[in-house]
């Protein structure tokens, strides 16, 4: 099937996270986002593992940049399930991060919206996430609606 | 090895949610929380068992009241597996309710700090929840504080 793409879509190729995605960038990238030290590939391949026993319940999505073979924006959603709304899921969208250097190509609303609407085809009922209020026009523009506050308790 | 309880915790017993909890009361106190219409047995023994599979990754705990056999209150916390912090693992807090009849006991306080030792003790770095404002001086209570905003887009 023939598919009329835009260049950014050429050159950008949203899809989900590959183990092999550890040489192309992808924990560096996570660095800009919060702390996250060099991780061995042993470590890595345990948790990708662990993540993938998930299978739909948890999808983390990658942009590649086709031209470099690097890694340039990543989020992730898990499906909750729920007994609250007759048995229903939620979507929680976490760790979305855009590399600093391909900002303004709205890498960030394609990662968001593929990461709706893969709760959307997974039966939630919502999917939400937490934000700065920095950021939550950013989100409006996503379709999203500001509705409760975090909180947080640290442990370390 | 002896015990010395108080009186409310001899009357009201944390534990884990069990199959048989449909028939004291567990679905008509979500009903309080939010939208929830009735469950048939055969729906929540299959929602059950989806989150059993999940194992210490998820779990929901409820209090029963000793004399009348009642669930009272309930909430539920699931393990998300992250690469960021180092492979680390964060807690999701999710449908805290107690029942109207069983306000002011701090069995809401009970819950929230059995949820938040058992992200702990799975290794999570971090416990996090999302509530309206007039819950935030219940929550700090119990150890957290306000970081962010949540964001919500509903598909129904």
């Amino acid at each position: 099937m023939m598919q009329h793409q835009n260049p950014v879509e050429d050159a950008f190729h949203i899809r989900k996270l590959e183990i092999s995605d550890k040489e192309k960038g992808f924990i560096e990238l996570l660095r800009q986002l919060t702390v996250c030290d060099s991780v061995s590939d042993e470590k890595f391949n345990e948790r990708f593992e662990e993540i993938a026993k998930y299978g739909d319940d948890h999808r983390i999505c990658v942009i590649e940049d086709v031209r470099s073979g690097k890694i340039v924006a990543t989020g992730s959603v898990f499906i909750e399930k729920k007994f609250v709304r007759n048995c229903g899921k939620a979507g929680h969208i976490e760790d979305v991060v855009v590399d600093s250097s391909a900002r303004g190509l709205q890498l960030g609303k394609r990662i968001v919206e593929y990461l709706a609407d893969h709760a959307h085809s997974m039966g939630c009922y919502k999917v939400i996430l937490d934000c700065t209020e920095e950021n939550r026009p950013f989100y409006e523009k996503c379709g999203f609606k500001k509705k409760e506050i975090q909180m947080v308790k640290y442990f370390v």
